[in-house]
């Protein structure tokens, strides 16, 4: 273990097998397990969980707590769960991940990432370059998001789905205006095996059925049948997905 | 005040209620007044100023200068006034916010957003995660950016608007060609109270009129009156806002 | 050379007129030449070379070798070569650049953009804030790709192309299905001078013709000629690029 310029704050349990680069923080109650791996200028903040073969590049902060408005008297500061790191986990560099995540093990996160509070990530999904998943989302096993794609709060994202870049999930149709609103916000739901192409848009609480596509820069405007191809703007229903695409003929699908 | 690896420069004025983490790079000339938290790896550059009971979050830049290309024997370096930041602003991790830029009391600012020089970000307005807001814009107040939107240079959002996720705003019909496009670069003017849905791509120089609404995915290529919705590739009108929806009968609305 | 908070590994070279911020991290084998600055909390990965008069801002990572899934046996690392940071190159903060990625000289990278291994930038060629360029790709000279574009694995963007914000490149028209369809992985070519307008995507493979124009939030489905103008979803010709517009009548063409 290399101990230079890292900082340990007290009643951390740290696997002497972890090797650190330089300038890393650690913050108190901070657990991490056997073969971890922490680059340079790595924040880990206050209760984070790392578990066994998990390994974090440069300059990423890890467990942040969800700021509120500073000047705001009544919003209660509600307590989080810590960030909690699955086995063999991997995170990119400039990742900001917050207190109340949890990736399950096997999951792969690329630089410049964000996640957010209240946000399961199942094993072995990776999450691309610059994606944000924000808080209240649920994220399936072996799903892969691509790069800068926006996953917004409220969200549902099953096992085995395909999110291309730049697609942006969104979860208020009142674009912020009525309070009734509140009542309704929800994102998309995208049921096991669909995919969404390229720069598509969601409209709020779609339900996109199992197995389907959604075309690159399509805007969907309502819930999609399973194994249906939908493409345009509005999007509409362009056939069937082939035989040969469906999750059921992958081998990778267990 | 902990003052464990904190490099402050000359010349400046820190209170000494200032809540440092570890790690902090404090250039010259800076002032940070009273009860301002400041994190980890954080680089405050010459000359900012932070105001009482702001919040700055790990490993972000504040008052970066502009760079030029570094070749340029003929681009003189123009002189900027330093970065301000306002009264309880929170500014997340990971930022790049320039020098020449101002924030106004309240603001709140989203991890791994960029903002440069020469713009003005009014009191309250939240600026998403991964947003970026470019040179010579203006943002009002209560205003709400979110996440990766792009604000292009010499833009107009006034107070009350909303901008959704990935919105797209754009300042060169040119796309980089002709000497006489120079004369013609202009953002959008986003007047009072407009919408604009996710994924949006505004042309240049287009005025959304007050409290219109843009859909989700719509390319927008001429002037919006007020209080119109519009949608599509390229939008066309699809009728009024509704009056529920109007800014002056919103209960946050002063 | 300032030397505080400076960790340099064995076997590196390093010119003594090179500037250091504070915590800079330089590990073994680097060289850096003449009159180059180096912010602060910026990491030098192993074997890194940054060529006279380059500048490099804070919280930057260079030279990042690529994660594999850290569970998987089988995949062997493949040894890539150095980052190779050409003359008078600037970087801007919190950037992420990977080993096996080649500038040229004058290349100007803005903030929180992230470049891949095995990718070549031409010289003088601007990448935008937060833009992705993904591995196996390459990028002539005089380019400009602007804020939050994001180039896919395995893409081609010709001398002089002008590639707007947000604009998405695909390499995968079956959207991770089917064994077969690794045979077919291919980003789009943007051939010499053509123009990409902002928040456009285009499909897998596609070829834009020479000095052609894709307008703003188009959906590029097929190869398009050179020197023509294509706009909507699916994009469809709308006519010649003018005459002042072709790349020939530009005085910075050479």
């Amino acid at each position: 273990m290399i101990k230079k310029f890292l900082f340990i704050g007290k009643n951390t349990k740290i696997s002497d097998t972890v090797k650190f680069g330089y300038n890393v923080i650690i913050e108190d109650n901070v657990v991490i397990e056997k073969n971890v791996q922490i680059g340079h200028n790595i924040v880990i903040k206050e209760g984070t969980i790392i578990k066994a073969g998990s390994v974090i590049a440069d300059n990423t902060v890890l467990g942040k707590e969800p700021f509120k408005a500073s000047n705001s008297a009544t919003t209660e500061k509600r307590k989080l769960e810590p960030l909690v790191i699955g086995e063999y986990v991997t995170i990119g560099a400039n990742c900001v991940i917050y207190r109340g995540a949890k990736l399950e093990d096997g999951v792969f996160v690329g630089d410049l990432a964000s996640i957010r509070e209240d946000v399961v990530i199942g094993e072995k999904t990776i999450i691309g370059k610059g994606v944000t998943v924000e808080n209240k989302t649920t994220i399936g096993k072996f799903v892969k998001i691509e790069t800068e794609a926006y996953v917004t709060a409220i969200s549902t994202v099953e096992d085995y789905c395909f999110i291309a870049p730049e697609v942006t999930f969104t979860n208020d149709n009142f674009l912020g205006r009525t309070e009734e609103r509140k009542k309704y916000f929800k994102g998309p739901t995208i049921k096991k095996g669909a995919r969404i192409g390229a720069n598509a848009t969601l409209l709020p609480g779609i339900v996109i059925g199992e197995d389907s596509l959604i075309a690159a820069g399509a805007v969907v405007t309502k819930n999609i049948s399973p194994r249906k191809i939908y493409a345009g703007v509005p999007a509409k229903e362009f056939g069937n997905v082939p035989e040969e695409q469906l999750l059921k003929n992958q081998s990778y699908y267990k």
